[in-house]
């Protein structure tokens, strides 16, 4: 017979919660009683049972977070912070990548998980809100990232119109007035852009500037090349005083185009990013960012897969503003 | 009944080999077919069977990928890659990570993965290699980096020594001569610290340097903010001309460093990384960089995990020096 937590617990003369504090691997246990624990462990041989009861109709205590690019730093970080916190509630996170590729979204509202997983966490790219609606798969699921309107599933995001509104008033604040915006998004299931977008034509009204269409910039993906084509084409056109980039990465390529045509940062052009990725604060110099609450984004959407309550459910996230030195 | 491959490739009048393209989500096949494909997916009601054939012995059709942090930017990036080469091979990736933390790694090697995955890729970090000598579990297991000695189970590593003996005579064939190291690392499994330490001090001896000990910084972690503090630490006792970092990471924290004391890269002090991580390729100034074929290292380590031949090998993937603007 294998032996279970509580055998262990009493073998170690521990109780079953510091067991299973070591067999998730949380950190503060007191080295002693981690090493004696272990040797309980080893001795009687236990095996941790994957299956975790912190879902509903668990059954194998895996759970899916995919996103469209584990390689993006906005959402490695989150991945990182995802599987620690699930880890310490007993799941084990399955990562998974889609490239944003229509079909492979597709596929993952059809099922292509179901047999696997205990509910999957998912980030849309290229899908959009009619694929949701003709979802047929029946494992819990929930979104990441804004979705406009009514969704038939819950979803975790921050308030973007709202994040945006304090970027761009904070570069009103610092006497900018040609703000232009990186990051414009075609419709799909995720909304961040689109938001991001409203919030700062709202801002600007509210100031009573007048946004400028030639000011707003579409990318196609949110990688560093996209930010810096971007902003290579925006500088044809004019020299905007600041630019609001809708993700770091683009922020992090826009700063290369403006170096490499000589103007600086910022002096002669401001720049806030989104996301807080590490590579923002170590750049030189240092990005002002929207900072999302990925630990929380985490742990709710953690939460509402537990859950699983009906009506779907909007979430919202914390924010802030972190000024750096590129404003 | 459940549908089978067959009789959707035949309900398509397609091959078995283009149901499969479109299930795994390949990304060539021409959108007529895929369309075809999935419409026959859907009317029959198929779904897709994860366990795959190129692992023997497979179950489950998942391999693990363990890694000590998944928002390394290096880490993020060859997870990616895992990702899409398995997909291509049929196999589901569950990514997971152990903060480098001793008794996570450990419970690694005595099986806490054993009962869900048919093989385990593993960058050790805080495991020495008498733990990987004591493992006790039996799932296929390959190591991801350097490894010193007979080691009982496959590694798949570039040749770390070469590399940094390049990266050395590089800064060396451009009139460095004060050249400082960032990155020395601790007695673990994982060797490539040692190795990169000991390229550079061949190169230098080759040259007719000698090593200079205060030249040789250790660091905790290959955070930006070690590359940082031991920037701060190595000018407090010299400026040197130039700084082989083991990591971009690093490398990007060391240039943030040299930017506040107002010391200009490449002119006053040049910067090799290593990694070729995005985040270098769009640093200001770009960062000179060792480049490891992350795209081979993750096919030669699924390869590796397929084959599991005996007597245990030591696999090397290529690597190039990419010479940008910070030397």
């Amino acid at each position: 017979m294998n032996a279970r937590l509580r055998d262990v617990a009493e073998h170690a003369g521990v109780s079953v919660r510091t067991v299973s504090n070591v067999v998730n691997g949380f950190r503060y246990v007191a080295p002693d009683t981690r090493t004696r624990v272990q040797a309980s462990i080893d001795e009687l041989g236990y095996r941790p049972n994957l299956a975790a009861r912190t879902l509903r109709h668990s059954r194998t205590g895996l759970i899916a977070l995919v996103v469209p690019e584990i390689d993006s730093p906005y959402f490695a970080e989150l991945a990182a912070r995802t599987v620690r916190i699930a880890q310490h509630r007993g799941l084990t996170v399955l990562i998974d990548q889609t490239d944003g590729d229509f079909e492979r979204e597709r596929l993952l509202l059809h099922g292509k998980r179901g047999q696997l997983v205990d509910g999957v966490l998912f980030s849309p790219w290229a899908v959009a809100p009619a694929d949701l609606a003709a979802r047929t798969d029946t494992v819990p699921l929930v979104l990441l990232g804004e979705h406009d309107g009514p969704a038939p599933v819950d979803h975790v995001a921050i308030d973007n119109v709202a994040a945006a509104r304090e970027a761009t008033r904070h570069l009103l604040a610092t006497g900018r007035r040609r703000i232009a915006v990186i990051g414009v998004q075609p419709r799909t299931l995720n909304a961040s852009a689109r938001q991001r977008l409203a919030g700062y034509r709202q801002e600007l009204e509210a100031f009573g500037l007048a946004p400028v269409v030639d000011r707003e910039r579409p990318v196609r993906r949110l990688h560093r090349s996209d930010g810096y084509q971007a902003m290579l084409e925006l500088l044809d056109s004019e020299t905007p005083d600041a630019v609001f980039c809708f993700t770091d990465q683009l922020a992090l390529g826009a700063m290369r185009a403006l170096a490499e045509r000589g103007l600086s940062v910022p002096d002669d052009v401001a720049i806030v990013g989104f996301d807080d990725i590490e590579d923002g604060r170590y750049s030189v110099p240092a990005l002002t960012t929207v900072s999302p609450d990925k630990d929380q984004i985490a742990s709710l959407a953690l939460d509402a897969l537990a859950a699983q309550g009906k009506p779907p459910r909007s979430i919202i996230a914390p924010h802030e503003l972190i000024v750096r030195a590129t404003t």
